[in-house]
């Protein structure tokens, strides 16, 4: 359900998670005989967005206790508003007590990017043109933040410096030219990988488009210079607009024609979408 | 300098996460030849605030290569402010780009709460009454926002569900009543931990106390109520005051003569400070 | 129901303790075809005691193969007696003895050490006195050594280096004085987290009371002067007696009035408790 | 200088077992500022036997913080006396502390072994015969064990179920008899693998002859069978003499001309050696 | 049904591999909503051989999904014929197909070792000589390998430096002589450990034999030479060709009564045997 | 020097794969006392061929042992010749002996992997025309074998199931076509992945071009299908050649015009080159 993304390493994440909330277990909820006693929860929407996370915190509170049972009345992308019911739990009170405090924390901050990726990309859905992420993830958390980017409707950038090139002024300048640095690197790399390199100007664009660049960044441009970029493209290579994308400036960007505008607020500035448990 | 933390699991959390951001190395960087040779980049502060995190900044710059070399011109705690240049790194460019992302992000963070921590504290300077944290930290970043949170003056609470006990409602509830809850659990634990109980109300407050708490928890309780509760309870036990704890408010909280004051804003709604590097 | 544990790491310290015993399988019962029929097996005890890890055992056998099925007619801290037959185990002879020596290595043990809890808290039931063990644990079963103590009916020191304050003689000297070390620590720790301060005389007693130790051990203290040491500390402080704690002595250090006494032997001198398979 | 062992795995049980005793660091001695300073502190034989574990013990300081020196004037073998400086430790007080418990428990368990190892294998020092060890070690602790028997003069049995062959009754029983067992085995196994056979009689001694087996464990029986089995064997097999071997019968025993003696006790009932720190 | 391996071992390799191949999941399949559907696939031989590593791809395929079955019309060891169908797999597409390339390399890989190793076991079945693998085998895959040897007929050497003693000529000539070493060894290590010496000529063999040896390597010797050998030794030790033995050579060498061939080539050049996945 | 590879991991393995050879040490080397003496080693080239794994070499001796020095006078991607000193090594025997084995496994796999490497390429060397490998590479040495081919002069496919898109006929099957399989895997994945469709005629061809596939896969065509796929494509994806693409055809296909020939060859079916060390 969580798309291509490594299940093993998601599960051992959740079990450190889990562990550094409770190394030797929950010394409250554990020392109460009553807490093996079954209870039943709801799941309520505190306030309105895109829901995220549902997979993930079954995943939790399954590797609390296997005898916990979840159900949803929503998935993954649903809109939901406040004071929303979208779930039930039953389980031992104990098990549920140890594992809310983790499954909220994710689920409320992946709704919360998902609900920000919606927000971005509804702006510009009458343009042919992505919003994608950034590499300003969470330590730890890229696989499950750049899922809820694509869960709200935006797109991702490369996951990381290991599978797409994207080629900077520091390396341009190191090597010696564009041309240089695109030639370099292309012979090592496989036929399948791209390149992206970063441009400031016109003259930057036309060096790299030369240069059999596949992907184009123009950074920190004016939109009267990305129309221009466009233009002398002509479709030759991905045209990608970086640089202070707020939301205000995204539907004038995307009428440049540009293919791609990356922005890093999607996973850089989490506000949680605000949801809870209330035990009955 | 990192004080009383688990140094091996930090490590390897570093290591962990600088593979996320590069599974396979760094396919533009390391395929360019000159990258090899050394640089000199200026960590300079963007904005003002309280630094921390430079020890974790150099310990990931060093586990990338430790042929790069830190020099901070302020410690941990130190104010900064807007363009100051906080510190010097050098060392191969491919390997500084490598960890940069990281780092950074890490840096960042970290001085964020820092920041925030300072602000609160520094609101209740005047009084007797401890700022402390709650467990909404970013899962597998417990110990360093936990860290960040000393370092700009506030306190931390329980570490984890494991190091104290804290009684809830759900549990008050399930046991049949605080005494009997403060009973079980006391009759596990080592007479070396304490135990916290949550009230909503004076009658649960004097309940508690003759209970033997060492910490009760007033609840969302008024100014009014607490100031009450402090004369109630008359040193028996320390009184933390929790719900809705925003800035504006600590101030008056604070004259009622609580000990403690938990704030889940300190790590839950994290702004980055703005920190970057420079090259020359 | 083995408690508040890191049940995560117990699974995977049996993984280990397993491949300890055979990195590459049992070369004699695997070898042998015959070996995978299922047999019946008791559970005997050949002496009295405390029966202690019954769980665990469990977790053992099933871990070797999960076909093994395993029925107690004891639970752990009931009294068990020679020639007790405590339980039935049937599965694959192979399987069965593959699993065999662990299982019993740490049966015995744990069972040796709630025989030994038992008889020391015994020793003081008609007192207000908690027994307590100590750090003195083997490595790598703290927590399972623990927890036999527990179900011994005697009671938890602090788990660790991490979990409480303990003051010694070489901590004073360094920060020159109890008022000042108690201070430091202070300002650092979570307001959850007890601060116990050893002391060697009465002066030492009062300037600890004074300091606000929440716990004050009495290091090898004669009766008399434990006895005045209660009467000064009043309530002030939780007491523990330390040093040579021997069987012989617990009732008359109990009628001290001290609140807790510390016995290394409890899990330092362990006499495992005999328990053998009886394969039919 | 441990010798042929697993040293990967006993550095990472040395840090594991660390974290046992201290998850979050030691909020003690890491709060005391003054803790960071060095200090010389001596290693003390608080009474007589063979010292051994003293390269696990630098393993272990060194682990703690690489700034702590150790010097030994004596090496892993030795007879230590009461009341002698065997070696002094230098380094920042807070380390020592953090490493003493561990190092501690660790050399006094292995000094514990190689002394009654010695004990053991100087009372037939005058014969031909060798005194073994058993399985029976604690979990996780086998190779420093081990060790410690060859330290004290004593040699070692198997190291677990993998790396040689014992065919025991139930195994007989379930293949259908000693040559049927020897045979399915042997056809398995690499020719550089030896197989031993339990017999309980001298039928059994001559039909695992027979079968070609390379070890004889003689289960039980008294001086006089085993004389009788020495004779009856005449070099074609090595014969064990196992069973209730108590210190008081080993000389009887070699006297049969048996070839090895294994004794459970070795490694089963630990009386640590008194060994301690002593700050100066 | 893989005999006495280490089993969590295995289970923890498979998993690594797979996710050497798919670290971020199937980025194709997991892409393609209908790829969740059920398919069958056939397992065809596209060669003849000895089948080996089934059990091994059930592992796998269950690995990545336990949703697949498999069900095969052969067992390991059994000689399959070109074209035959082998097996029945029946999943989710994506599931079979994320696991294929895995599951193929290491079956075609074994079974490729288990049908060499039964075409130089059977090359000397009329003789009772054993032909035995080395230490060349695939870092990683040795006990899989030896697994598939040992299903072909032919038998395994020693598993590697610790299971075993080998001297060598640099162990001879640092130790000064077969004598001197063997007697070293002799006292460090168990009873139940065999000790293999290597030697050139003839004289090597009789002081080897004098020394106790319990296998002796005849390294490159002619056929003569080892005839006389085998004469010399007269059963006092295990015999063990080596150096070139190539299939020719086989059966000449088994006349001349040694006991054991080794030959690299079983584990060092693997053919891997064609087996191939047909998707109906 | 390794180029942009996981050297955490392939630390690791090379730390696993010892053990695989040695878990408890080297019981023979170990326990001859003079083997701790120092001796120098010859590396010596059996054959002629590429050199490739040097820096792994020399990793595998450090990890044995620090005190091991390796010098080299040949690089990776060297030609070296029958006979020829390629390296000299010194250091303790016993470490020496610890390591030769892996070590020469990883040197003379590489390289035989490095030389049929340049075999193929060179084979193409007057034409624009790559020769890649494939992901028929060893369970846990992927890494290492494309280092080796690229070594060699020909190039890397993708790495696994995680970086490129390969749309085979089972997707196309399933997705109902190669538009909607192409439309739905844009949808998902970043703008810096490329998409690779497999044809069988040039009817698919087409229809991949159609749907923007950024590389195409001709399988098993003829050379004269190929040159008119190529004419037809005219530069709108990348064209790569699969099937059965022996030595002898290359020259053949790559005059076709196809940019990438790819041949499971270079990995699947490694002939070691052989490379021994000669002790002095």
């Amino acid at each position: 359900m969580l798309g291509p993304i490594n299940m093993d390493h998601l599960r051992s994440s959740i079990r450190a998670w889990l562990l550094e909330d409770m190394p030797h277990g929950d010394i409250t909820s554990q020392n109460i005989t009553e807490s093996r006693h079954s209870v039943e929860v709801q799941l309520i929407a505190k306030e309105s967005g895109v829901i995220c996370g549902l997979d993930v915190m079954t995943m939790v509170f399954q590797e609390v206790d296997d005898l916990i049972e979840l159900n949803y009345s929503v998935k993954d992308g649903d809109l939901i508003h406040t004071s929303q019911v979208i779930g039930h739990i039953t389980g031992p009170l104990a098990s549920i007590l140890m594992g809310e405090r983790l499954a909220l924390n994710l689920l409320q901050r992946m709704s919360g990017i998902a609900t920000m990726s919606k927000l971005y990309s509804d702006e510009v859905e009458d343009y042919d043109t992505r919003i994608v992420d950034t590499r300003k993830t969470t330590p730890g958390l890229r696989s499950l933040e750049k899922y809820a980017v694509r869960i709200g409707g935006s797109h991702n950038h490369r996951f990381s410096l290991s599978d797409a090139v994207m080629i900077k002024d520091n390396h341009i300048k190191a090597a010696g030219g564009i041309p240089t640095a695109v030639k370099q690197i292309r012979s090592q790399i496989p036929h399948t990988t791209k390149i992206e390199v970063e441009v400031e100007d016109l003259d930057g664009l036309r060096t790299a488009i030369e240069a059999g660049a596949d992907i184009i960044m123009l950074d920190n441009m004016t939109n009267e210079l990305m129309t221009e970029a466009v233009a002398i493209t002509d479709g030759k290579a991905i045209l990608e607009a970086s640089g202070n994308m707020v939301l205000e400036r995204l539907k004038g960007v995307a009428q440049t024609g540009v293919d791609v505008i990356s922005v890093g607020a999607l996973t850089h500035s989490v506000k949680a979408l605000d949801i809870s448990l209330k035990f009955k």
